[in-house]
């Protein structure tokens, strides 16, 4: 039986991890649950899962969810709050297992605590490995601790690890849906709107990460990710588009073979992935090979989608430069979301901002978080 | 350093391995050679590799190859022949590991004295496990012995399977191109010719191996050989039509995930897999992943390739009917060649032969050439 802490347990990817401990209650049992400010759906949560240890993002909604289980008769479930309350839901003692699902750079201290007590890590939060991988990846090898991936990529590249040795990798290939705008005639780009950017081909998500999916900005933070996630260089990680998100990735081996993952897009089968990891439970997330028709794959467009460029340049500088590409981003997309800028005025955006960021390696997480709001502002500014 | 067997030395597959000796002097050298009556080519491999023993078809090419090397002033080797000279270079203690690539029955002795003596064996021959594959994978677990599959859809399940369980493996996906006939009306196949059969889309093969990738009974061949070597029922081996030949195979576990491989079309790739396992060299056997267009797939249709029915029924009864599989289509193939029959004579003349094939299971290598034998007596009686 493993127990979790779920990190973000009101999110999509929290859903999903419920809905497999649902489906799997001899595997799997809840000891935490961290969420943000919705009160309701913590509260259905809670009587469902009675984890001992919930956590809110602020003190009064905290009060609020206190009161009503109070009120509902439950007991025996401590309600805290804030970064502090997310640490304590990570590093519970009744928890044997991370899941790792808040976005933004909000679940990294929590995280990193993780990490620090030993915990195994179901990795869903890629700003944290953008922001802080080399702090993460030190720790965790350091102390030993697993952390896996749970994001459709990454997962499949993990699959795809386990049949060679680390000295043996040549390639990591990341495939990318190339978004909406893979077919559009590039003098086209200037006139992109919201509403057509926010329209993904093959994934349902966030309004960011689809905004990233149509920039590709999402694959370049992929790619800094993979670096650090299994520790090999930029020049070592490539982007294959393949529009039917079929593929989900590839590694290429120096003796030549290459092995590829095929599943459905259903972001439940990576949490079932990490969670039983090294076991593979029976599950009903079935591709049907049988109707497979078409595979396409072909390079990607540097000139179109200027964002893979630029985190490619951020993963060989690291540090500041990869926490620079994802905080001024992620401003970029709220001004590109508000109308305030064109599509393309994303990548000039962090362009700007990286070409002033310092070459600097943040050492702690208060570095990492300091150097996150810097970049912020000066995108702001940039804006402005 | 591994010092190898290889039987079949000169065909196909030997000389493939010799070139992954030639670039690998480092951790390859040549122990015993057996070839079959190629007199000058087993001559060349001699002066060139120097083996301790060599082994020819017949007495009188062996004392001829004897007298050229004397005449040569090569000292130091040892010249064998027929089956036991066969058997005599696979268990020779020199050797550490056997290449077991005669095609046909006639490698069977050696290749199960190989495993008898404990020797890891790259098996390229699918005749062996389709014939005997019930005694020598009982051999191999009883004595430890790893058999290697050197053929690119065994040689990829191979590598896939290393990322699960053998209870987690829902099905393995055998790849197949789908031959030269794929997209032929049927009511065009009465009149396939044995040249238009011999024109192979991606493979350049053997006589018989082409025309028995026309007709699909080598995908037959191969599903009876992954039942053998990976130990699973038919039912959980399947065919997807792969006309790129690009996918070599996948394996699909209960979880949802399908982990493929993919390479260029070269045997020596497999070879050096096998050869090297479990670690991978590097090579210059390449896959050009950006160059990558398309991958199609589609159902087997079993109307028009009925040896791949006739194959699942053969599996199901195992022993004598793989036997008499294997057995019929070799005569049958030889028949269409001479234009004796037409091409979907060749299934017909199978199925006439398997159902008159009793359920039996040779328990020893002699009961199977026993077996084998009446049923190409079987096949002759019904093609007269």
């Amino acid at each position: 039986m493993k127990r979790l802490a779920i990190l973000g347990s009101t999110g999509s990817i929290g859903q999903s991890t419920l809905s497999i401990v649902e489906q799997f209650p001899d595997r799997y049992q809840v000891a935490s649950l961290a969420a943000g400010r919705n009160l309701d759906e913590a509260f259905a949560q809670s009587v469902r899962w009675r984890p001992s240890l919930v956590s809110l993002a602020t003190e009064e909604l905290a009060g609020q969810l206190a009161q009503r289980l109070k009120t509902a008769g439950i007991t025996g479930i401590e309600v805290v709050h804030g970064t502090q309350g997310t640490v304590a839901c990570a590093i519970t003692p009744e928890a044997d297992f991370v899941v790792s699902a808040i976005v933004g750079v909000a679940g990294l201290e929590a995280t990193h605590a993780a990490i620090l007590a030993g915990k195994p890590v179901g990795l869903a939060n890629k700003e944290c490995m953008v922001a802080a991988g080399e702090i993460l990846t030190a720790a965790a090898r350091q102390r030993n601790v697993p952390i896996l991936p749970i994001d459709s990529e990454h997962n499949a590249v993990h699959q795809c690890l386990r049949v060679g040795q680390h000295r043996e990798v040549k390639t990591i290939w990341l495939t990318a849906s190339g978004g909406p705008f893979r077919q559009m005639p590039l003098q086209d780009f200037a006139h992109i709107t919201p509403e057509q950017a926010l329209k993904h081909p093959t994934w349902v998500m966030g309004r960011r990460i689809t905004i990233d999916s149509a920039t590709m900005l999402n694959k370049g933070l992929e790619i800094i990710e993979a670096c650090r996630l299994f520790n090999v260089p930029p020049s070592q990680v490539k982007v294959t588009v393949h529009p039917q998100s079929t593929v989900h990735s590839l590694v290429e081996y120096i003796d030549g073979s290459i092995l590829a993952q095929i599943s459905i897009t259903d972001m439940r089968l990576p949490i079932l992935y990490a969670l039983a990891y090294p076991e593979r439970p029976a599950s009903t997330l079935t591709f049907d090979l049988a109707a497979l028709k078409h595979l396409d794959f072909e390079p990607p467009d540097f000139e179109r989608f200027p964002c893979l460029r630029l985190a490619y340049e951020a993963a060989e500088k690291g540090g500041a430069h990869c926490i620079a590409l994802n905080a001024a981003d992620e401003i970029a997309v709220e001004a590109f979301l508000d109308k305030r800028i064109p599509f393309m005025g994303i990548p000039r955006t962090i362009e700007k901002v990286l070409a002033t960021t310092p070459e600097a390696h943040p050492a702690t997480i208060a570095e990492v978080l300091a150097s996150d709001r810097e970049a912020r502002q000066t995108a702001r500014a940039v804006l402005a």
